[in-house]
């Protein structure tokens, strides 16, 4: 399907309307007289074997009689009824189809035989098919509003994309009351046809759309969106307000529209690597969407407060500091042109306060001397309520100054407070492309989100070519992961799906990853000799099956100096794994190398459904999941994006040294993150590898993976 | 000052206006013209002596000529006249002055000695006084409106204090467009006379007020802040937005009202203390206070939310879990009743979804099943956009139903989403007390918050009483603290204020807290036989003044467990340390016992300006400033408050043992925080201690304070 065929839902030659309705209560009409009201010019067609006319248009018994030109079909039949509905919509030549009907995916088994359907006649006719379960679409600009939802908002330039109709409709009522406009709006439904992707690809290229806010729940192909998201992200800035973060939230996904609610760490990693950037609520989408669509993009962090009164410009800055951007110093130049112009107690320094005695020219000279600052990347004007000039005049001057900063760029931001009397100053702003918020606040997280797409775009050439990181024997590596599967085969699962720690060592070994020498005691004659060929101290851990976490059961032992400890400690070992392990179980226990260094981290991959693997790098050891302190991305990886997944851990971060600690090896750390990528990009069958502790050594002398494993599905194959 | 007094501010028996002006875009003119048109019933007094008339009232040329009764002046003079006009006030007999005028410590020195001088004249008439630098009051139940800013909010249950003119002024502008009631709002400016502790007091006993917000900059007074708050929160809830949580922040108001700015962390403390809740936006502000004020609070955690969209629910639920709420699982008995009342297709799990289809019957059948379920301790009642039914009707149920739960006594918050069709909907559920969010998300902070309060005064009884931690030898600890005060005093300052080592040592001896054994070794040759007395391992520490963070410097080693390596490090020390400190000031190193212990904690103090020690514990090491895993609370403490602090560090989380550790000495360690609670209540020339690491020892054993630093105020006495 190209882009360009989806158009067909914008800008139809003829619109007919199958299940129109002469009751005004019921959805088959609304969507007529949506249709009528909002203003459609082309030709209107209600089908209905029961009538002849509905809003005073002709009445079609059925989309067969329908004349030319028909290229889009809205479908408001009960269920049952949709599949042949659909299949005469086939054979009419229609390319368009809507389908509001519910009661299909949604509602189970029985609903996801019949959309089934509806997939396979879209298909076998060429049809592009929006829903089933679905409000519709409105394009602001055609005009064309195939709902039945009251109310339609004022052209504009942005786009909203839902999963929800609920939402969507929501949307429609609350961009009526705030005045904001859209260039369209597509409840997309159960996604039969299509997809959330298509859409946002084919919107992104659709000439009005300056921004895309989303309401999504799930993707319905986690490779499909990557790439989708990122050729759209590049031209047109995506926000999506992505729903089902938490347990119970995914599971109320799951009963309601069905969508596969993939783990969030993964849609994290996959917006922050396609530039889409994240909301957290309704009201944050739709403030991101309106700074991107219509200001520039700040260059740096650094944001200027213009306000005529400090309280308010307080919480501008808590809120710009807390998004993680910062004031402008401003130069000495803007000072003293500033001491000029301003009473004699306004303050010079940012937050510049020109007190409540200033008026819109003392705005205009001001912010014009701001946005000339080298140090100013952007600028905040509040204006908190006041006696002596009408807001609106404000809104006209930030407006022109805003339309007319050639060759400076810089984003503006208006903050004219208050909700009575500032509704006119909103519109007049709004209409000169100027955001305006009735709280400071909201400009922090707003600045951040630009900000935020700015890096993106800036990094792009070096993110979009991950390297290909060379295994060391490739050979070796598919040979073990064969012979793990073979294992795994003959074994019935009893290991879960692990392999042996002899198997994990090669595989690792195969793609460069060092590990400590190790070898298996089945008892304690043979445990001496092995800690006298590789020195004291030495480790002691358990080797049993099925045991994943070792230190759970007190299977570890660590810094074993002396032949004498080493008799005492392996006895207790083994005497403590009896008491939880079925004796046939045990292997024995491994003799290892005690390795000592700088940081203890862990590493690991797990395979995301939709998203592919997913890698992992943090604090190590026994509380891992305590701390939390890890941070993820999706494979396959750039060096930089490396670097940036360990700096954003605490442990990371540590790696360079602090308070007396030597630093550690960090770049053997991200080889060895590049490295466990391209194994999980290798072998498809691996899905989980975790090394915890990878023990970083001093600079120069690389990591140990002291403790690994690697999980396999046992169906795969190479 | 007691509180009734300040009923002058609300009910005057007559107001006189001095600076009333007949040009209408003075300030002095506004003011005159509020109390006219917002209905003031008392008699009004415009003061000029240039005037005769203005607004058709008689004019008197000064206060002197006011006739009885007058109880109120608002001053709105050039500040150089202000003081004569207070002079002449209080020699009017009038009880309460207004001063709006500017001009005073907010523009430096020469305006802080201005102010100085009203403080005595208003003390001397014995005078309550607000401002100067203000915008004056609202009683909207009087009613009353002593500002000059256009617009008066309808009477309500809510008041709001405010230290910023402009953010009154934004509120009661927002006040009018959202139809929101306020019993009354209070401009507090710069605080010459009334506080902002004097009013919170003074407005929680008003009987019209249900909850009070607040935007703050700062306290005037930590203690009585601490005192008005806890008792006002007892009654009513209050809730503050702290501007200037930043660095950044707190400059500007350093520039601007010139109100101090504590610390943060210590307001946090301080408000967690007195069940102040703390908002972090303006509309979370007025979310959590419309809740609080119209609904009851929930006994528990768990929400149940009932929605006709699948969508909006998983918004709500998202937020409901990320504020640390949950999901109530609902009975069996609910579950039938509802599913014999709702479509087939219907989710009669929590979030309840009754679909589009379902009317205002069908949710006053839920809503009430819902409150009558044990596991429901909150509903959440969404309606998104349809067609077939009026926004209005679900509003007159909703709060019906909230009006007539007798005995349940659950809190109920609405969604009804949208805007342009809902505000008549929302004005009836703001009539019967039922605050209505038009996006879901906001539920989840407000409803946090009202389950906070519930929590706060539950745990009153306990958290009133904080308990006396007995010293050991207080006799001993207050002779250490004299001597090192006499060391500073003869040092001047070299050590910049740390005591040394060794009366730390007998300090926390003196309040029971152990330390290991440690000794001096000036040279290599003292140091064996010191080691062999306490016996191997033994750490080693660099003894040299005004070193503070040994491990910075390379002056620790731990884990010695021979004479040789002592003898080895022992020197590399030493030679490490004449690097970077003069030969004087190194005295040796300290030979200490090695201790091993489950966990390392740091506790300390910090005596905040305004709100005196503040106790800290967390994550202990040298990464302790990269870790940020603390917790603070102020002193005295009680022992559960101690608990809690240790519960929300992560440290203090895995003391009860994780994956294989076995249980640390938890006892001790509530019991140290209590002990350096009280050192620091005792001793009030202590500004600062710092016990890093405090090993914990396994249950029972105790706890170790291996490194400690304690810091006096130079001028302190006993």
């Amino acid at each position: 399907m190209t882009t360009a065929e989806l158009s067909v839902f914008f800008r139809p030659r003829g619109v007919a309307v199958i299940g129109a309705s002469r009751e005004p209560q019921k959805l088959g009409h609304g969507v007529v007289r949506n249709l009528l009201e909002y203003r459609y010019s082309g030709p209107i067609y209600p089908v209905n074997p029961r009538a002849d006319e509905i809003l005073g248009l002709k009445v079609f018994p059925s989309i067969a009689d329908v004349p030319d030109p028909v290229d889009l079909a809205v479908i408001v039949v009960p269920a049952r009824l949709v599949a042949s509905e659909l299949d005469a919509c086939g054979q009419r030549g229609i390319k368009g189809v809507i389908v509001v009907s519910a009661g299909f995916r949604e509602i189970g088994p029985e609903g996801e035989e019949k959309e089934a359907v509806l997939k396979q006649i879209a298909e076998q006719y060429n049809m592009h098919l929006i829903g089933p379960n679905c409000i519709g679409t409105i394009d602001g600009h055609t005009p064309l509003n195939t709902t039945f939802v009251v109310g339609m908002p004022r052209p504009g330039e942005i786009a909203f994309l839902s999963q929800s109709g609920a939402v969507a409709a929501a949307v429609i009522d609350w961009a009526r009351g705030s005045g904001v406009g859209f260039s369209r709006i597509v409840s997309l439904g159960n996604q039969a046809g299509v997809t959330e992707s298509q859409m946002l690809e084919a919107i992104g290229q659709d000439g009005v759309t300056r921004v895309i806010a989303a309401y999504m729940e799930g993707v319905s192909d986690g490779s499909e969106f990557l790439k989708a998201a990122t050729r759209t992200a590049l031209q047109t800035p995506v926000v999506v307000l992505k729903a089902g973060r938490g347990q119970s939230g995914a599971r109320a996904i799951a009963s309601h529209t069905g969508a596969l609610a993939g783990d969030h760490v993964a849609y994290e990693a996959a917006f922050r690597r396609t530039g889409v950037l994240q909301a957290h609520t309704t009201e944050e989408l739709f403030d991101w969407a309106r700074a991107l669509a219509w200001q520039p993009l700040p260059h740096g962090r650094r944001v200027a407060v213009l306000t005529n009164a400090g309280g308010a410009a307080i919480l501008a800055v808590d809120a710009i500091e807390e998004a993680g951007l910062e004031l402008s110093p401003l130069t000495e130049d803007t000072k003293t042109f500033l001491r000029q112009r301003v009473f004699a107690a306004a303050s010079v320094n940012n937050p510049v306060d020109i007190l409540a005695g200033s008026g819109p020219a003392t705005y205009a000279l001001c912010l014009d001397a701001l946005l000339g600052d080298e140090t100013v990347d952007a600028v905040v004007v509040i204006q908190a309520p006041q006696d002596w000039f009408a807001p609106i005049s404000l809104a006209e001057v930030v407006g022109e100054v805003s339309t007319s900063q050639l060759g400076r760029q810089k984003p503006i931001l208006a903050v004219i407070m208050g909700l009575a009397s500032t509704s006119d100053a909103t519109q007049v702003l709004h209409r000169r492309r100027v955001p305006n918020f009735a709280f400071p606040e909201r400009v922090g997280s707003t600045l951040a989100a630009m900000w935020q797409r700015k890096q993106w775009l800036d990094a792009l050439p070096i993110e979009s070519q991950p390297v290909e990181t060379p295994a060391c024997d490739r050979e070796m590596g598919k040979m073990t992961i064969e012979a793990g599967l073979e294992v795994l085969r003959q074994r019935d699962g009893k290991e879960r799906g692990w392999m042996s720690p002899e198997q994990v060592d090669t595989l690792l070994a195969a793609y460069c990853i060092q590990t400590p020498s190790s070898g298996l005691a089945p008892s304690v004659e043979h445990a001496i000799p092995l800690a006298e060929t590789m020195g004291y101290p030495v480790a002691l851990k358990l080797a049993a099956e099925g045991v994943v976490h070792k230190t759970d059961v007190g299977g570890v032992a660590l810094n074993i100096t002396t032949s004498g400890q080493l008799k005492r400690t392996f006895k207790s070992l083994r005497k403590q794994a009896s008491r939880y392990i079925a004796e046939d179980d045990i292997k024995g226990i491994y003799v290892q190398d005690m390795i000592r260094g700088e940081a203890e981290l862990i590493v690991g991959i797990v395979r995301d459904p939709q998203f592919g693997p997913l890698v992992m790098v943090g604090t190590g050891g026994t509380q891992v999941e305590m701390k939390r302190d890890v941070a993820f991305e999706l494979a396959p990886l750039t060096r930089k994006q490396a670097e940036n997944m360990l700096d954003r851990t605490r442990s990371g971060h540590l790696l360079a040294g602090f308070r007396g600690s030597p630093p550690a090896d960090r770049p053997a750390v991200i080889d060895t993150i590049l490295q466990l990528a391209q194994i999980a990009l290798d072998f498809p069958q691996i899905t989980e590898i975790e090394i915890n502790p990878l023990i970083v050594m001093k600079e120069g002398e690389g990591v140990r993976a002291v403790d690994s494993r690697v999980r396999l599905d046992k169906n795969g194959s190479l």
